[in-house]
């Protein structure tokens, strides 16, 4: 099946465009946990199993679990696996190398950690971007417009009459003959967002910035969403994984997390009756 | 002791601008390695062993770690502990994300792995470098000019009348306050390496490119050093480490290493009377 089916097909699963992103940081994990092998990795089979039927997808930020070393690899290779195979799983590993090292990378997150998906800085161009999409099972989510604030350093300069962002998609979208490439493109920034889906209609976009960093989930809906009203994939991390720090922190995630899938539906429903 | 000060120490030391990639790619080990638990780890130890004497610097590039999963994760770990603490050690692992997840890069990289130096992607802007400069004693080598075919796709755009690789080097050096920012330049676009020096005349820079890509070493001398001929970190990878793939791999490694190191330091005498 290819990636964008597989993601139509979960979409409709569970009737969702939520992603849930599970940076899991050691420090933030209630104390109970610390007496489990692997916290990380248990934490996340929790926040699984209590939402696997609110979401599309799950996203690892490899960011939280390499700083752990050893113990890290195997709670994402752990919490990979524990991810129910209709749903989506995206490695959000930002990498991209010269060509020889990023068919290294895509091999680790596709095949070592079996990922879906993998987000892919666009800076060294295409040879750095193709090992990731050769397989159209498998999809390449490449940074356009970041949900930070120094997305505007050097995303929004202008290069002739367009900016930096809108030329990396025009020349993403030219390589794209297997249809596996999608964008990241932050729901913080939502003029931008709308200009990103006009020049990729159908692509999947992950969608971060809602939640903790202050986005809208109407305009992630609005903008984000092709004209059926999906292909959005819309992420939300801290607010939902640590919506209660306590021995609850998985009910409290799944109230968090159906709260998001209904406000989405609501603004689905508005906007393309779908 | 700041990081330009232990790299200018470690330059003088060995007499050498010389860095060794260690791109150690499983598939290309010599076999009777694959007796040893960890060959990667013991493949480096002997490289190490063998030519610590000729560079000022060895680069381990993730990429490569990473798809052996946990055992990449030890061997990187090992290979960064055997690095003689006189010479400068750099993972090349070309990250970057937004603030609290560029933290954590960054506490793996540094503290985890303790590396001197990292190499970070630019393009998601200050709040995802800052985490990688919080500390003098480690430096940040943020991509500029890349090596390879693709950095002509963005890196070369026009931005006004300046390229974007130049208005990253503008931008970061304006954020350069603890000085501890350095450049990946590469040495397959001299023009452009001159451009880099002339931005930012004392920064270290990481020269990628001699060797297998082809890059001519005269000109990564000339074009990327100082105007004492130091500073410019010359890379070498493949060309080195795979000098041969017989039991002799690191007699041949060291030989090659010896002629690099003497190439360069016939060009900076030459050029730079250093």
């Amino acid at each position: 099946m290819t990636f964008n089916s597989k993601l139509r097909a979960a979409q409709r699963f569970n009737n969702s465009l939520l992603c849930i992103g599970l940076d899991t940081d050691v420090a933030k994990l209630p104390g109970f946990l610390r007496t489990f092998e692997n916290p990380q990795a248990e934490f996340n089979r929790r926040i699984i199993e209590a939402t696997s039927d609110m979401v599309c997808a799950y996203k690892l930020n490899s960011a939280f679990y390499e700083a752990e070393g050893e113990k890290g690899w195997q709670a994402m290779i752990e919490s990979s696996r524990n991810i129910p195979p209709a749903l989506i799983s995206i490695g959000d590993a930002k990498r991209g190398d010269i060509g020889n090292s990023s068919e290294r990378y895509a091999a680790t997150f596709f095949h070592t950690l079996k990922f879906d998906a993998v987000t892919v800085s666009p800076y060294m161009g295409k040879d750095s971007l193709i090992p990731f999409i050769q397989s159209p099972d498998r999809c390449a989510f490449i940074l356009a417009l970041t949900s930070n604030p120094g997305s505007k350093d050097f995303q929004h300069l202008k290069v002739g009459n367009k900016f930096l962002y809108e030329k990396v998609v025009e020349a993403c979208l030219k390589w794209n003959t297997k249809k596996n490439i999608g964008f990241v493109a932050g729901a913080t920034r939502p003029k931008e967002l709308r200009s990103v889906r006009k020049k990729a209609p159908s692509v999947p976009l992950l969608i971060p910035g809602v939640g903790s960093q202050g986005g809208s989930v109407e305009e992630a809906v609005r903008y984000g969403c092709d004209t059926h009203g999906m292909m959005a994939i819309i992420n939300v991390s801290r607010s939902v994984i640590y919506a209660s720090t306590g021995e609850d922190f998985a009910d409290a995630a799944r109230r968090e997390a159906q709260k998001l899938r209904e406000e989405i539906n609501m603004w689905r429903e508005k906007i393309f009756h779908s």
